[in-house]
């Protein structure tokens, strides 16, 4: 297998095993043994497990991004962007049952007190993510579809970490009800 | 040390280890390790890692039982109840730096598609939190100081899981403005 053939065999076999499985439950060599590639081939390409990480949960928030495109699409009413980016992400966890969650809410959980590194790779992540949502509130609030007695920035903040909280007890429940609640409750009466 | 020591021992050593680093990064080892016990005797007392998970989740989750008696005591009004309860949970957080966020969310991102056991405490535990809040907003509908219009079990549903949420992103940005945003959006927007 060419060199960096090998590289996104490693890659995508960890998103895959690190998104079902966790990070501390994951060794290199269950990584190299799913990828079919030797273990001594991992150390060619990244310095170490948590290096993997972060370019795992680099991948897992490009694809996040692409489900997030009706967030920008100016066709849509802001209400209609934010219930066709729910349906999308509620579509992403039932493609694997709700048995996985979020990498970025897993990571969250188990190595915020573990590797720095990723910590601030995931507030990044979660930024991005408030500020795309905020940008929709505001709109809506321009508009007079969403009240504006509350700030867009504290509204996608609470949003957002809602839909966390949302998917983390949909994994713990193997269930989509606790993500549909959510999306009644947000577009029922958050932001209304 | 008496038996009974050891094993207490090694719970409380292992309530604060796996709350802290995450189930899959503490081993039999760092735990006897840390409890200053043999590791043999682990398995006098426990038949296997999962076993001691299941107790210090029952441990932790009485811990959170006792932080919960605002909830229940009638002598407050309902959203006082909620206001005192809140900052009971804060101030928990508050005592770890907001470095570990919950057990009970830890193990439901880290554990649910591991262990089978686990995922059906959490459950239980999950379902005793959020009756605990729907008695409080019930309360508060019936004295017309909580918005009947949506059932309470629904509306606890949604602020359980969303509380899990908060705590989530605080432990990733080890700061408690997501908690202190959740008590604003749920007592100043949610249930009003």
């Amino acid at each position: 297998m060419a060199k960096a053939n090998v590289k996104e065999q490693i890659v995508t076999t960890s998103l895959q095993l690190l998104h079902s499985k966790g990070f501390n439950a994951t060794s290199v060599q269950d990584i190299t043994d799913a990828a079919g590639v030797p273990k001594g081939s991992f150390y060619n390409h990244f310095s170490s497990k948590e290096a993997l990480g972060l370019e795992v949960l680099q991948r897992y928030t490009e694809g996040v991004g692409q489900l997030a495109t009706p967030l920008q699409d100016l066709s849509l009413a802001p209400r209609q962007r934010l219930q066709q980016y729910f349906e999308r992400m509620i579509a992403g966890n039932a493609s694997n049952c709700f048995h996985f969650g979020c990498l970025l809410g897993n990571f969250s959980t188990e190595l915020s007190n573990q590797i720095p590194a990723m910590r601030s790779a995931m507030r990044d992540a979660y930024s991005g993510s408030v500020a795309a949502l905020a940008a929709v509130i505001a709109d809506g609030q321009q508009d007079g579809s969403i009240n504006a007695d509350v700030p867009a920035a504290e509204l996608a903040g609470f949003v957002n970490d809602a839909w966390q909280g949302a998917v983390l007890r949909a994994k713990s429940e193997q269930s989509s009800e606790p993500l549909e609640r959510f999306v009644r409750m947000v577009l029922g009466r958050i932001l209304t």
